[in-house]
This record gives C-alpha cells, sequence and structure tokens, in this order.
C-alpha cells in the first residue's frame, strides 16, 4: 500500500517506535493508523469494526506498556488487527487470513508481541492472571494487561478469572473495552448494568457529592456508614459487580480519546493489585457505515470504502445456515414446542428471522455455552424441543453439560452445528474437525451429516422427530446444490444411502465428502455410500458391503483419531470382518488459515486429493507406517 | 432401619403427607430427620455434611412449594438425601450408592421428585431457568426453585445463567445455600463478598437507617439520590452483585429456623421475577464432628455416629492419589518452576501436602475449570511447568480450553486426571471413561496410562519432562502394589512395553487393563503388551506384533468407541495390515454407581469378564453384529 498518506505510521516498525513519539502526535497517529485499517481490510476483508473501534486503546497500551516485556493480552482477538500493525506485521496486514499472510488473531508462534493465542471468547483474564502470577513469583517488575469487551465477559470463564485474581490479587490490569457489542448486540442483565454506568460524567460528580454528605452526617450515623463501609463503596465507586470480585474499579473513560487514555493507563500501570479500567468505545469508530451498521461491518469481504458493502442481491443458491434457518422457522409453525437458542450467535447462525417471527420461542443466552446447553436441557425436561443452533467449534465449550445434562438423561435436544469441518479464514481456532470424535463416545447420541442441502433438511426434522439427543452437523457456505423441498420429512434412522454399486472398492463417504466419493468412485467405478449416520452406523449396510467388497474407503471431514472412519473400523472388528480399510480425513494436526478450498487441498480433502490417494492405495505403493503424532 | 425413634417422619411417605403437618411441628420433624439421616449414612456410608446442612431447608422447601408440580432443582446433589428420604424412598436410602439402592444424586429415571439429574456443580439455575421458561410460554402457574451452594456459585455456568435469568426475567426463585464450603474451603474474591453479608443483623438496621438518612437529606440531595438510584439501592440492598444480575436479594437468613425459612419462602413464593434467597447454613450442623470437621465429612463411609470417623493408622499400599501427591512434592523441590493447580479438589486431588509446603506455587482456583485450564496455559508462556490435579470427568469442563489453550499452542502443561476409569458409588457423572476418546483426537497431546503404581510416578515425570502438553491418567483408589521409588526418572516416548511373549494371540493393554491381561495372557499362552503411550501409539511394536500374531486383542477402561483400541484399528490400517481385532473395553451406554469392582464385573473387565470374552472370542462362536447404539 501506497504510505505517503500515512506518514506518522510508516515509521513505526515497533511499538519502541511508537513510545518515541511525542504524546502530541498520538491523535494524529491514530487518525492515520484508522485510514490505513480501513484501506487495508477493504482490499483484504477480515474484521473490521472491532478494529476501527479498538485505534485509540491498542496506541495507548503500547505507547504506555513496555510490550513485549510488559504482557499485553487481547481477548478473541478480532480487534487485533490495529495491535499487528503497529507491532511489524504492518506489511502483511493486507494478506490477513491469507494461507500466506498473519492470522486473523494473535498467535503466538507469529509474533512475541501476539502473548496468548485467542478466537474463542473470554480466555484473556486467565491467562493473563497465570503470566501475572509467574511474573509475582520471579519478582519480576513486569506489567500484564488483559483486554477483554463487554461480550466477552458475558462468558463464564471470564467470571471465574475475575473471582480467581481478586482472591490471589497480582499486578494484573483488566481493560473492559465496552462498546456494548458482541458479534451481535450484546445481551444479558450485566450488560445493564454497565448501560447504567455511562450516563455522562454523573459518577464523577456523585462522587464527590457523596464524600460531602458523609462529611455532614451526624455522627452516630458516621460511625453506622463506617461499620457498612463496603456498602457505601458502592455510592463512591460505580463498579460495585468488579469491586465485589475483589477489583478497583476505575471509569468509565472516553475509548476514543487518546490522550485520556495514555493519562489513566500511565496512572494504572503503575498501581499494584487486580484493577479494572472501564472505557467506552464504538465499534466501527470513525467509518459511519460501520458505526451505523457493525454487525454487518463485523466481518467483510473485500469492499469500496466508499460506497460501503454491496447487498448481494442476486438469487444465489442457499448455504447451509439458510438451508437450517428456513427449516427451523417452517418446523416452528408446525411445532409449538420448537425454541430457537443461539450463544450470541444470533446473524452466523441463521436465527434472525426466527427471532423476527417467534420472539416468544426464541433464547440469546450471549456468549455461554455452557448455560445454552443445559437451558436446553432444562426445557427439555418439560416437553419442549429446543434446537441449539451452535458452530462445531463453541460446542467445545459445553462438553460437560452435553455429556451429564443432555446425553446422560437422554434429553431430546437437537444441535445443529454449523461451521462444522474447515471454516476458511477463521483458522484453527474456528475449524469443527474433532465433533465427530468426542460426540461419538457418548451414549444416546445421534449423529448426522447431510451430504447436501436437502438431506440437511430431512436430518433437522430427523433429529427433531427424536425421544433422545440428534447432532446434525453442516460445513460453511454451501454444499452441491440440491434445493431442500418445504416438506418436513424425515429420514429412517440408521440407515445409509448406496449411491453407486461399482466393483471391488467401497467408499463410504461421510457428509461433505459424499461429492468427492461420487466423483471418484465414478472414475473408478467403486461402489459409493453415503453413511448419512455417524451413529448409529448403518451396520447391516456395512456388513453387506464388506462381504461384496475386500477394500473399503472411509472418507469425512474430521480428524482420523476416534471419527467416523474409526467407527467403521471398530464395526467391522465387532463383526468378525477383516478387510483392507483407508481412512480418508483430516490430519493429526491443526490447519491454519486460507481459504477453505486451499485447506481442502492442503489435506487432500478435494476431489483431486482423494482421487490421488486412492489411487495410491489400490496400487499398493509401499505404504510406510504413518505417525499418528 | 427402627422407626420408633422417627414417628413423624414414618408418616411422610411424600412431600404432601409433609404438607399436611401444621407448621408447629416442623422443628420437630427436622430433629426426626437430621437424626436418621446420621443413623442411615452412618451405616451405608454416602454424602453426609451436606445433607445435615440443608435438613431445614429441605423441610422447608417441600412444605412450601408444591413438589413434584412446582420444581425444585439441586445443584450438584451432594445435599439431596433428606430430599430423597422426603420424596418416598426413606426406605432405600440407606442402601444408597449401592448397586441396588438409590443414587447419591438427584437422578430423573428415580422419582418425579428429581427433576434434574446432577452431579457435577452449578447446572441447576440453568435447568431450572429453562423449566420456567417452558413454564411461562405455556401461562402455567408453576412456580421454579434451583438451589445452589456457594462453591457451586464459583463455576462460569452459574454466572452465565444469572446473567441470562436476569435479562429474560422468568419467575425463577434461586436458594443460595451459603456454607462457606464447596467440598474444601471456598475460595475466590466473591466468597468474601458473602462473608461480609454475614456480619450479623447489620443489614436489617443498616436498611432502615439509610431509608431515614435518605429522608432527611436536603432536597437537592434527594434529586441526586435518585439519579444514583440503582446504586443508593446498594446501600438498601446488600446483594449489590445479585441485583447488578438483575436479580432481587433477600436475606441472609438462618438457614436453620425452619420457621423462618417457612414464612420467608412463602412470601417468595408469591413473587414473580428472578429473586434469590441468601440463606446461611452450616455443613455438618446438628452432629458436632461433623460440623467440627466438614471436609472429613463431605464424603463418608459407613461409621459409628458416637465413635466418629476412624483415622485408619495402619500403613496400606498407597492409592494412586498418594502416588501423585508424593510425587508432586518430590518434583516440586527440583524442579522451582512447578506449580501445582487444583479447581477445588485440594483433599481429593491430592495436594494437601504440596499446598503446604509449597504454598506460593499453589493455586486453588475454586470450582472453574475452564479457567484452571487456561491459567495453567497463561503460566507455561512463561515458562513455568503447571501441574493441573484434576478428574477425567471434570476435564471435560475445561475441553475447549484444553483444545485451543494447550494443546493447539502446544504449550507444557501436565494434566493428572485422577478417577479415571469407572469410580464407584458416585456413579454415571464421576466415571472417567471418555477421557482417551476425546484427548486422543487432538494433536500435540500426550497420552498415557499407567499399570501400576511405580509407572504412575515414571510417567508424571515424563509427562513434566515434555516440551508439549500431556496427560496421565490413573485410576480411583489403589493400583496393583508396585511401591513407586523415590527417583524421578522418565520412560521413552511412545514406547510400549511387552510383559509376556506368547503365541497366536496378542493382547495390547492400557493402563489398569494391564494387569487383568497379564492374568488371562499366561493362561491363554498369550503375547501380552503394556501399551503405556496411547499417543503417540507406539506403531513399530504394533507392526511387530502384527507381524507374529494373527489375533490381536484391545483392553481398555474407556469407552471402546474411539478410544486407544480405536487408535490400534487405525495404525493397523494405515500400515496396512488386516488383523483379527478384538476392542475390549467400556460398552456404549452409562454405567451407574456401585462398587467399583462391581461395576468392572458388570462391563466384563475384571480378569474373569476379561477371559470368557477372549475365550468365545479365540472359540469362534458366531459373533453377531454388536450394535454401537
Amino acid at each position: 500500500m501506497d504510505m505517503s498518506a500515512y506518514p506518522l505510521l510508516e515509521g513505526i516498525d515497533e511499538p519502541a517506535h511508537l513510545r518515541e513519539l511525542p504524546q502530541g502526535q498520538l491523535p494524529r497517529l491514530t487518525e492515520q493508523l484508522r485510514d490505513f485499517l480501513l484501506e487495508s481490510v477493504a482490499r483484504s476483508g477480515g474484521h473490521l469494526a472491532a478494529g476501527l473501534g479498538a485505534v485509540e486503546l491498542t496506541v495507548a497500551l503500547h505507547y504506555v506498556l513496555n510490550t513485549p516485556y510488559d504482557r499485553l493480552v487481547w481477548d478473541v482477538g478480532h480487534q487485533c488487527y490495529p495491535h499487528k500493525i503497529l507491532t511489524g506485521r504492518r506489511r502483511e496486514i493486507s494478506r490477513v487470513r491469507k494461507i500466506d499472510g498473519p492470522a486473523g488473531f494473535p498467535v503466538r508462534d507469529e509474533s512475541p508481541y501476539d502473548t496468548f493465542g485467542v478466537g474463542h471468547s473470554s480466555t484473556a483474564i486467565s491467562a493473563a492472571l497465570g503470566m501475572a502470577l509467574a511474573s509475582r513469583n520471579r519478582g519480576d517488575q513486569r506489567k500484564t494487561c488483559a483486554v477483554i469487551g463487554d461480550g466477552g465477559l458475558t462468558a463464564g470463564e471470564a467470571f471465574e478469572a475475575l473471582n480467581h485474581a481478586g482472591d490471589v490479587r497480582p499486578d494484573l490490569l483488566v481493560v473492559l473495552n465496552d462498546n456494548e457489542m458482541s458479534i451481535s448486540e450484546n445481551v444479558g442483565a450485566l450488560n445493564k448494568t454497565f448501560a447504567r454506568l455511562l450516563a455522562g460524567g454523573v459518577y464523577g460528580n456523585f462522587r464527590a457529592e457523596a464524600k460531602n454528605m458523609l462529611e455532614h452526617m451526624p455522627t452516630p450515623m458516621r460511625e453506622f456508614a463506617k461499620l457498612a463501609e463496603e456498602h457505601v463503596k458502592g455510592m463512591l465507586v460505580p463498579g460495585t459487580f468488579f469491586e465485589e470480585l475483589g477489583f478497583q474499579y476505575f471509569g468509565p473513560v472516553d475509548g476514543h480519546d487518546v490522550d485520556e487514555l495514555v493519562t489513566v493507563l500511565g496512572r494504572l500501570r503503575e498501581m499494584d493489585g487486580p484493577r479494572i479500567l472501564h472505557c467506552v468505545t464504538r465499534k466501527g469508530k470513525g467509518y459511519a457505515k460501520a458505526e451505523a451498521n457493525p454487525i454487518a461491518y463485523h466481518g467483510v469481504k473485500a469492499f469500496d470504502p466508499a460506497a460501503g458493502l454491496k447487498s448481494s442481491a442476486e438469487p444465489a443458491p442457499p448455504t447451509y445456515t439458510e438451508v437450517f434457518s428456513d427449516w427451523l422457522c417452517d418446523m416452528a409453525e408446525q411445532e409449538p414446542r420448537l425454541w430457537g437458542i443461539t450463544p450470541a450467535m444470533r446473524e452466523g447462525s441463521g436465527l434472525v428471522e426466527f427471532a423476527k417471527r417467534f420472539p416468544e420461542r426464541y433464547l440469546d443466552t450471549a456468549i455461554a455455552e455452557q448455560h445454552a446447553v443445559t437451558l436446553a436441557g432444562g426445557l427439555a425436561c418439560e416437553g419442549e424441543k429446543p434446537v441449539l443452533a451452535i458452530y462445531s467449534t463453541f460446542l467445545q465449550r459445553g462438553y460437560d453439560q452435553l455429556i451429564h445434562d443432555i446425553a446422560l438423561q437422554n434429553l431430546p435436544v437437537l444441535f445443529a452445528l454449523d461451521r462444522a469441518g474447515l471454516v476458511g479464514a477463521d483458522g484453527a481456532t474456528h475449524h469443527g474437525v474433532f465433533d465427530f470424535s468426542y460426540m461419538r463416545c457418548l451414549p444416546n447420541l445421534t449423529i448426522m451429516a447431510p451430504a447436501d442441502e436437502r438431506e440437511c433438511r430431512q436430518m433437522l426434522s430427523t433429529g427433531l422427530s427424536l425421544d433422545g439427543p440428534a447432532s446434525v452437523r453442516y460445513p460453511r457456505g454451501k454444499g452441491p446444490g440440491a434445493v431442500p423441498d418445504q416438506s418436513l420429512e424425515t429420514l429412517p434412522v440408521g440407515r445409509a444411502e448406496i449411491r453407486r454399486e461399482g466393483r471391488d472398492v467401497a467408499l463410504l463417504a461421510f457428509g461433505t465428502m459424499v461429492a468427492p466419493a461420487e466423483a471418484v468412485g465414478a472414475e473408478l467405478d467403486a461402489t459409493v455410500v453415503n453413511m448419512r449416520f455417524v451413529k448409529p452406523l448403518d451396520e447391516a449396510c456395512i456388513c453387506d458391503i464388506a462381504e461384496r467388497h475386500e477394500r473399503i474407503i472411509t472418507l469425512e471431514e474430521n480428524v482420523i483419531a476416534g471419527g467416523a472412519g474409526a467407527g467403521v473400523a471398530e464395526a467391522l472388528a465387532a463383526m468378525g470382518l477383516e478387510r483392507e480399510l483407508l481412512h480418508i480425513g483430516l490430519p493429526d494436526s491443526f490447519v491454519h488459515h486460507g481459504e477453505r478450498d486451499e485447506q481442502l487441498e492442503l489435506v487432500g480433502l478435494d476431489t483431486a486429493g482423494v482421487r490421488d490417494r486412492i489411487v495410491a492405495w489400490l496400487g499398493r505403493e509401499v505404504v510406510s507406517p504413518v505417525s499418528s503424532q
């Protein structure tokens, strides 16, 4: 990018250069940083609104803290682009989230300034607390700071960390970046508390007035007030919530006034103990279109900043998310007991329409996956039909609840697992590549994976019709294009579908791998089975296939370890059938960011990769032991 | 049991009978219930101190609520024995936690009064919220009440649920049973807040005084107070923490005054919206020995109430927990960077001695598994050597953190997984039977399972020596009796140990299954391998074994689906080796309470069961397809 419009920014290859600037130049720097960020993300796509809102905060933090010696931990990381720009990655940021560019989130391997890798919310205080305790035990003078959004604070882990930090009392500064947003609007009672704190300047006055009032109390009253000192503090200090968790509360301050931020952070830096700075920002700040619609500008594709985002008017084949969205509304009309639940992903999970049409059966729990799962269990206890729409990767947050509250009690909750498999630009933290493995080991759970959009709708209807828990996992984006009909028909449980009869070798494919399996199967004249159910497996079909084929290949978009193919191997062993078996799936390593197509190619799960792998295997070239580590 | 000492209790076969009693008789009933509970648990063993502390609360709740129409949800369930006694299970309670008796926790299948199955803490508010919302949507007049301890409130899910409930505002009563304990002493900053609220009666007075004060303020001051109404409320109402989460706070009340409880609960029953009653109890109440030592009397074996618990003076072979405890202290002396972390299980996990000797490197996070895992990650980032001692079943609570914060970043954190496999009387919620499956699918993680105590110590040293994350999973109680030496020697990573060379068939055994495999292997002249590593598997050894044996049997105390045996099958397939394969492990169903030996026998994992299974398989009787559902 042409840097002539960003002369101050051009001189900053690391935060030390930033710290050489006189404070008076910071407002100009923040302007340049914001403009640069907008220009850059408009070219590359990526997370925009959160970064725009964190420009001044980022500059002030790196100006005041001695990074990377001092530890700065960003929560979630949507807001980290300004941080990456200031920490030596200015040239690379225009390729953010591309396969050869920097990640969209902080990543430890990428830079010493990325102190902790993030992607899911609400871990920053925990990680920073660990760092601060390590520093304390060594007697280091290091400062540790975690930055967390108001959305991130709704998740239980953040509360756990505050409660622990307030008890062990390390030198830890938490900056609450309060923009009244997570990705959607933030919800939850605590949010209202924050909103109250923002009634512009009232509290500064109140503090003085209250002190005055106490001084003029009659003596016995003052004695009494002393007795109840802690609660009078609730009058003097607005952040009682944090005070009760053992934190000193400061703020609210204007998070777009870089001067005030530097001053306040400078003072806070010199203090000790757990302390929180409440900082008010605006998501999308400085770019009017993003300020007006921060949800749309949360994550964007490349666009023209002058024109703004284009609304895609052309009728496109529906994404899986849209298939789910339509099904949910159609089913809700038929089934008055159906509820739609999301942990703070109304847009991403396709619940916008449902929330409008069925508000009394729509629940946004905020970022609170554990609670969302158990809540669904409570509804199911009463005979309701809860549907939890949750990304595969986020269900990892509610795993114990899935086991105890749902599977163990065999409660009919339907999990609509979006973004299963490789997800593209969000990278390793957002792939849904473990769910077959971590769900298949659980009793009572029915696990489905559709081959196409039509089947996705059928499986959702099937899952809802069951007396126990069920999950349907589908990928990000579009499928092969099999447009669903309007019916709410179900599929027979545990029954696979033979797509193609062939010879010698059989391809048992799960979900997204049915399409490449069919393509390759036709070339090689192989039998192709759309397995449909990961659990219960269609053992009769597997037995039948094994009797007619000496060679069996399983295909899935999940890690091989413990996945659907492992289930086929277990079933074959249990039936006493030894067959040559090839498991095609994801490797035992984390897959980094890039386009979904690039990632599939990288791991050999695109059609060409699958073909090459199968041809090599059938040719019986020397197959060396494949390391599982 | 002879009921002549419990005449009132004898008449209560369901709560409706209780509600027929005049209120004046309740104090006598609570005396009888407490004495009965003590006599009963002293005979049967089980959870005692929590139940003793909840006697009056249980009586009052069933007296005031129209159970089971009104929903009463107990958190964790340690305190549920009085509830079970009053709800038709008086005769059965003396066989609590036995294979033919009631569970030690509420279980939905057991009684309509057990509205939600629990075992792990902090789910009750979420479940009750689901029930309350279902009721509201139907226009039912049903009341919903969750009872949660102060320990349970430290876990993030409880906070998530409070925050959501305070937002959607259903008719929901939360009773905080505050005894300043979880299983150990409770920790965390919030706990100090609760303690402040208990300064005997101050608040009742304060409320009146504060009101008076406001009335006598000069007018501008009153105007101002109005402006800041919400925070003045912090003066009037002590439970600001809950108020900020949208709950009306009442209390504290004496949780052992059944009259006061009935009065207060009666009034609260008639209200609407989210409300919390802070109720102060004493764990072990009414039995002096338990009051004096509630940790020891949390869960007990059968004992003589007059004499109290016997301290077991005889030198016994060490439990695995003790092996861990000794290793941790020995290693901490050598390794100044070692930290010991527990989520509120200091006693159970064997950290008592470490906490005494190395207090500056000991961290009790309270019940906060998510935070505990990420915290360990933060420490590891700084070059420290964190050891997280956690039950296998509780690590399910920190699964996403294990994936992102530890495995993805390849951080050297050692997980000491106690209570892996079947755990006996605690039943389905406490078995650690999924960890091989849910860990094996994760890249970078080394997974070990010791065959005996000596190897457990070696594996702990091995895990700590690695540059990435590692886990050692060991069972509840004692092992075969191989007393560890004092060294801190390590094992070669990914190397199995051939215990016995035999013919034709090879037994590949993991962890606890090595002992029965050796016994059966000797009888059948089979090869026996102690696999040691679930990941990385010793593929060279497996290849070697497969070349010399046509039949291979894997043995593990984990579910078969995706477990260690599935890993062996995957490795064989990857090496192009087809062999007759038998997976011996836990079935695809939940195993209920009983003695650990009984459970092992039930699932065929005792020596006799293993022998029978193998003999049948080798005999090649017709093996019918085994259903995986």
